[in-house]
């Protein structure tokens, strides 16, 4: 049994020596993952426990995929000081469902066991919540570096917030959990698990956490950013925004998607490969080789100059693109730009614009392309 | 309206003014005082809220007397350095039958409205507890001088601990409560349902909290340490422990108790009219002249000569009694004096004893008489 194969880039793997002791049970383990269905997306950064998951699989062990359909009720109060709105039933109904097509990417459907935690969570009393409360102390929680920076800063954290790790918690009670993936700031949500199991007659799971990918702009992927890639985004906004990350940002990237080093032959070279690899992996080969072709042609070579000069976005978040375009001398008035946009003639990346405000992140990087000659390279 | 009547003894109205606005509405205030089960008496300190509960059914006010079956199941962290026991569902409803015919020495059945908690909480599912949860904050609750003792000698807290006020908070949302009742160890929980209620669109409670009755040892009564006076206590033993106070206790139980001054005539004249009171008001005038008589027959007169010697109570607690009998002189050795408990010829306040080990605090102050002759009073 290759262990190491199991743990590639792992960050935590607690106890260090349990996954060598489940693997001697010389049974299928039970792989937990679980996800919030915040948005209808899942983008690649959230795919890398994904990958985990499926290098467990290929080991023959079952990948328990949680959709948290009742914990999404309340949201995760991981690394965020404020608690995320709550969706309607509807809407984490139907993110439930395009969050399972694209774990699929990834995963062996047939060692997966998908589960809905609303199954046994919606089951539970107040009674019983108070019971799982009683497993877990309240400075355990607190030590959180997200609870501590709160309470430090002084800021509210309510009660309800505590509650959350503990759903998360008992999942792992209800599908028995074996090892339990999640990124960085999963830690102390898995460790919940690990602590509450026993009290209820179950060996602690292993808990595994991989590293965030951080998007071009260094920061954490969101789609409320705008920064992210999600698995089914379109072919060529998908090579398009691989293409934006950093020379710098390859290694990590590389590791963590591709579970290898850069290969020589040069950043470029290396970023258009990693780019195919993700359009294939979600779209399949052919629409990769169309993506590129598309990027090679209207963003790389295109009527796009040699020296693109540069344009600041130092102004507003979110971004007003005629004022942007007027300011920085590629139209001769706002109305003009805002005109120009109407027709179609304003691109980013050589796709047409058609929103007039668009976040920050989102456009570092990008070329903008007004008319047929005027260009920029908007930077941060 | 006579609002002082109503705050009488009051150790906190909260908010100041808010009752005499509250008593402007023009119809029968709903005034609730929650009390747990967690053993089958209301002593006469617990009696001291349900004296205002009272005092507002006299003014034709509404007493909404929650008996907290759910609540008992978690136990109220207040002032305790554990958390209680949980009883049975059994032992639970035993002791909310009990409870209600105790407390209806006090109130006015016609105007009392009883409610089991477990009515609503039973029905509130997970994310109704995160829904309540979410209207308090972690700090809010940490403030409070139990948590804050305890957080700060690294005590453990369990979560659970800090759903306790909410579920007594969300009672009185259930109840639609204008004014809640406790004693002042309660201020805190009372608060929080001042905070719940605006989130379900509820005008807040105004908060009235009364004092602690200490016991004849100076500590909060407990049928665990053996220093309570339970309403339903038989007549001798209501008033031979009703004697047992201090001088400097009479001024207290006066005010709390009759809601008067302490009369001229001396110590021992009040305590005798507090305590005929006291047996009266549970049991009737026949059974206080009774008691007394038997008070004055064993405990003051009697056998006992006007000097008993002092026997200190400074060994382990419980105190066993055979040891305390033969260490103080009043048998020849523990098998003697276990001899003679066996025959009934030791008693305690003209009781026989029939238990060997004793708790301390329910032993202080008592008149130990072995055999015809021999007395010690006993002192911590």
């Amino acid at each position: 049994m290759d262990v190491s194969r199991l743990t590639r880039n792992a960050v935590d793997v607690l106890p260090a020596d349990g996954l060598a002791e489940k693997l001697k049970l010389g049974r299928p383990l039970r792989v937990k993952l679980g996800i919030d269905v915040t948005s209808p997306d899942i983008h690649i950064g959230r795919a890398i426990p994904l990958q985990r998951m499926r290098a467990f699989q290929d080991e023959g062990h079952t990948g328990v995929l949680i959709i948290g359909d009742y914990t999404t009720r309340i949201g995760d109060p991981s690394g965020r000081s404020a608690e995320r709105p709550i969706l309607s039933d509807e809407e984490i109904d139907a993110n439930a469902k395009t969050y399972l097509d694209q774990a699929m990417i990834i995963l062996d459907p047939d060692r997966t066991e998908v589960r809905y935690n609303g199954e046994w969570l919606a089951k539970l009393s107040y009674a019983d919540v108070v019971g799982l409360a009683r497993t877990i102390t309240v400075a355990r929680i607190l030590e959180r570096d997200d609870f501590d920076k709160r309470m430090k800063a002084q800021e509210p954290i309510s009660i309800s917030e505590l509650l959350y790790p503990l759903m998360q918690a008992y999942d792992s009670v209800a599908i028995q959990a074996d090892v339990e993936l999640g990124g960085t700031d999963q830690l102390y949500n898995l460790l919940a698990g690990r602590e509450v199991m026993p009290h209820y007659g179950l060996e602690p799971q292993i808990v595994l956490t991989t590293p965030l990918l951080l998007s071009w702009d260094g920061a954490k992927m969101s789609s409320s950013v705008g920064n992210n890639i999600p698995l089914t985004a379109a072919p060529e906004e998908m090579f398009g925004r691989t293409m934006r990350i950093s020379d710098d940002q390859l290694g990590q990237w590389y590791e963590l998607i591709l579970e290898q080093q850069v290969p020589d032959g040069g950043p470029l070279e290396a970023k258009l490969a990693l780019a195919r690899f993700l359009v294939a992996r979600s779209h399949g080969g052919e629409a990769a080789q169309a993506a590129e072709e598309h990027f090679a042609r209207v963003v790389r070579r295109g009527e796009a100059p040699e020296d693109v000069p540069e344009l600041a976005l130092d102004g507003e978040d979110p971004v007003h693109l005629p004022k942007l375009i007027a300011d920085g001398g590629l139209a001769a008035s706002t109305s003009e730009a805002r005109r120009l946009i109407g027709q179609g003639a304003v691109k980013l990346n050589g796709e047409p614009v058609s929103e007039l405000d668009v976040p920050r992140a989102a456009l570092a990087g990008s070329l903008l392309q007004v008319g047929k000659r005027r260009f920029a390279r908007l930077t941060l």
